[in-house]
């Protein structure tokens, strides 16, 4: 890591590890011939976003319309929003028609009428299937509820229709290798009997397929066109310890000033809180809250995660670190941890930008 | 509320709401006759901040020195840096001592060293103690711990002792009038036992004391000179839920658009997520966690909460909100819903603006 002052909270990014994560993907979507369309809702930058398109990539997937705005604004063209279409944002919609091929995800019929209506331009549409998630979307297993939105769709002259989207974000419900593996296994039977009762009426289609969890594990995946998984670019706590990753893949940190020493109790007071790492926790084995694990900061930039140690509760500002051992003695008011967040797409929106090991801040989209 | 176009998620805050609790916390002060000096991390707003200049305050807390810097370059002469001096912000430091009275939180004699070094101007601190907290601060039974470091301090003379500071943040982990009084109670105890033994050597000195739980649910509150709430500016669910508010005192609602809805299992889905209301819950009675009541806009801005619901889950940008009975049915994709969220303080920071009800935008620092 480069010589350069850390006076607050920061973001630390390591470009290498991120780099690798991207040509690694980018390398499983070319052997699996499907089309890599990176969610850039993860890290929502610019700059990192280079790091795509000198791979060549030209589509991309995001979280909201004032985000595909920020992006198309930076000359991207092919942008879908992985989102359900909401309504009150037809000026913006309309506005992004003009100059990129926006897409978005539907999966109601008063929605897909309301937006015919208002629409100047034609809209590409994906119809979002739930796959077990549970979130948004028609169920796969209700083929005539898709069918009959398909068939209302096809009359309407200001969308056109794409295909499929489905996330499985029940992956994250799912821990181990062999759990996701077996998840993304019943998974892919869904799909691929999906599209043969699709495919007997519309034999055309695309289907776009999302989620690190399950696109970082898995060597195979049939039945698919195209793959938008966003937090891979980072990955986090949360995906090391579902087994999605390694330690070593994980390309952010926060570093995190300490201010203050209790050792009596083995505890720590970083600067560095809610709102920085945000109150995503996972548990620990004992049933403890865990918003972060601890490492020290090096010449490559973080340590292994120190022993025992993690960010056992946060407020506005505030984290409060749980040491094991003599660590405690160890360290210092003045000093800087690295803290490997949870969930590293809510802690970059918080920072709002990031630092490079050289010390480079790198600016990202802020609403 | 006033007809303006809600595209996407924005805060709402009822300044009315708002004005009444900064007026209800005020007069509480005055009777008390303890100085008044808000906590401004809540709000982060200027324009907020002008409701308690009117008033005639002069003094506030702030959570951060970049929060300070804001509130200075607005013009704010007395800020107290509620939080464990930072030393590697000594720059900032020195740079808001030119122009202001700044204070800060001490708890640790090498950082009182260290700061005493470096410090250009004399710094005022209070020394923090730990009145049953456990995040920071010496133990309040500890006063020989306590006496020994006010004897090294104060032969510091960069350094400038004014009193102590204590935040009973475990109220926080009480509910109820009664329990939040009964907390209150011990709390008064140990204050007044404090004072008794440090004032035969220091006969001179302030107690800060801060917390919206406690300072909301008493009415008297003796060995203290000064108040520093933050949260009761708007309160919010987690307030309400605890008994220190009421619903109606609740100043701020996320207005999320309806996207989606999926009336077979209860659901309908917003826009509006962990980047919007934070990743704090509450539990509900039956186990299950609670991202935030449901409310109507109406004309004096929001409902009641709806029976029964609440916001079940939450990504990114996805909220899903769990309904009864029949009102799944009432709702419709392009509506919008107001959400109240658990921690008014988290959402601010997350949504970096306000929108009045007459559709005024109100900025607020960021960082």
């Amino acid at each position: 890591m480069g010589k350069f002052v850390i006076e607050r909270p920061v973001l630390l990014l390591n470009e290498q590890i991120m780099q690798a994560n991207i040509e690694r993907m980018f390398n499983k979507a070319s052997s699996w011939r499907v089309n890599f369309r990176p969610h850039f809702k993860t890290h929502q930058s610019e700059y990192i976003a280079g790091f795509f398109r000198r791979l060549g990539v030209e589509s991309i997937a995001v979280s909201s319309l004032k985000m595909a705005e920020y992006f198309a604004d930076h000359g991207w063209k092919n942008i879908l929003l992985a989102f359900p279409v909401n309504l009150l944002e037809i000026n913006l919609i309309n506005k992004l028609l003009k100059t990129t091929n926006l897409s978005v995800f539907l999966e109601d019929q008063s929605v897909a009428e309301q937006l015919n209506a208002k629409l100047k331009n034609k809209l590409s549409v994906y119809l979002k299937i739930d796959a077990g998630y549970g979130r948004t979307g028609m169920k796969i297993e209700n083929t005539p509820q898709i069918l009959d939105l398909l068939a209302k769709i096809n009359k309407l002259r200001m969308l056109h229709w794409m295909g499929f989207g489905i996330h499985a974000g029940n992956s994250y419900h799912t821990s181990g290798k062999e759990n996701i593996s077996k998840l993304a296994g019943d998974l892919q039977l869904k799909m691929v009997d999906f599209r043969k009762k699709i495919e007997s009426v519309y034999p055309n289609f695309e289907i776009t397929f999302g989620d690190t969890p399950i696109l970082s594990t898995i060597e195979n995946l049939a039945g698919i066109d195209e793959i938008r998984p966003g937090n891979f670019v980072f990955y986090d706590a949360m995906q090391w310890k579902m087994g999605t990753c390694n330690f070593s893949d994980i390309a952010v940190a926060l570093a995190a000033p300490v201010v203050s020493k209790h050792c009596y109790r083995n505890e720590v007071v970083i600067y560095g809180g809610a709102i920085h790492l945000s109150k995503e926790f996972i548990l620990n084995t004992d049933g403890s809250k865990n918003y972060g694990y601890v490492s020290k900061l090096n010449a490559q930039g973080w340590s292994s995660p120190i022993d025992g140690a993690y960010v056992k509760s946060l407020s506005q500002e505030h984290g409060i670190v749980h040491l094991e051992n003599d660590t405690c003695k160890l360290i210092q008011p003045g000093d800087v941890l690295a803290i490997i967040p949870i969930h590293s797409c809510l802690t970059a929106n918080l920072l709002g930008r990031y630092t490079n090991l050289q010390g480079l801040e790198i600016n990202m989209f802020r609403y």
